[in-house]
């Protein structure tokens, strides 16, 4: 995560883009990313999508729309001086409590 | 990442997660989460942003919803088989010959 | 739609937050309520999620959020002067000639 | 709406599209929508979208992605059989209770 950090500064910074990267800027980026993922997916029955996408060309398409949002999350996170790496280490610790196996095991956390 | 997603996907597996796990399913969360991102931000001028985000209790809610999207990115990239880091550095790698810096310095790339 | 915006307009401004209404906020915290509704439906299986929303509670949660993307859309609209009724009306008969029922029937658009 | 509505069916109908409209692959459709919608306000500085917005070509182009966005909601109301004028209509009675004038005036609700 550190080197990908290190990727992305490097390239805003070359190209003096990081005026740009101002947070809900780029909050807004990632929601776009996020959009062309959901486009991908969105007429795939649910029960064929890991085959169709087991296909090269689907999966690498996939896989590009999935970096561009860890792209913009990566930068989101530099600005914002966030370690997401640490932040997601603690928010996974934090749910390992929050849902406790033995309780939630087979049953889906239901929004209310 | 590699370590990332071996801790997803042991928090999946103790609860008996996979199944629920679908890539639309997973892109959905991702959604829900990238919302609860932006809620903290949708009123927030855009140019005091960075700085009512480095209140440390701000900031730590902020990290936590960008955990919750990282690691609904990574378990989709589990489920899809995709190499996250690496499809990462390699769609960097494109943006770099993409936007040539020297044509692109200094201006945001305009959606058509 | 018209006595919608009013309704919306009126809101606002008796509690002065048009100020806060510049377009990329708006779209923030329409993206906020998207993430909502999605929340709602991640883990159904699809094939069970009318059968389950068919659920006067579930119903009435879920019109919840598709109201407060429908109000956010259509302040939106207000904001940047979209007739948004119009607009829906325009897409819809350039989508009747792009998507010629005879050579689309059956068959879902594919995204490159 | 309830002529809108009519016509999202129809165009539906026509093409033999229902079948793929189950809630979550349509809330997949309108999120990709949203996504395009956030990426042609991304780059512009907040306090010049409207201005930059009021260029009619750049108009003509949000209108599109919001009335997609409109489309899609109004496919999901429909598919899940909920009234979206008259939701809207209730969650707006209820947001005046919940914010009341007097004590909200000029102060963006914040969320934890």
């Amino acid at each position: 995560m550190g080197e990908l950090t290190r990727l992305v500064r490097e390239f805003s910074t070359e190209r003096d883009w990081q005026q740009f990267h101002d947070p809900k800027s780029v909050i807004l980026a990632l929601v776009g990313e996020v959009g062309e993922l959901a486009e991908l997916f969105q007429w795939v029955p649910a029960e064929q999508a890991v085959a169709q996408f087991s296909d090269p060309a689907r999966q690498a398409r996939a896989a590009e729309e999935m970096a561009d949002v860890l792209v913009y999350l990566v930068c989101l996170a530099d600005v914002l001086g966030v370690d997401l790496g640490e932040a997601a280490r603690a928010k996974l610790a934090a749910s390992h409590v929050r849902f406790a196996a033995d309780q939630v095991r087979g049953v889906a956390p239901h929004k209310p």
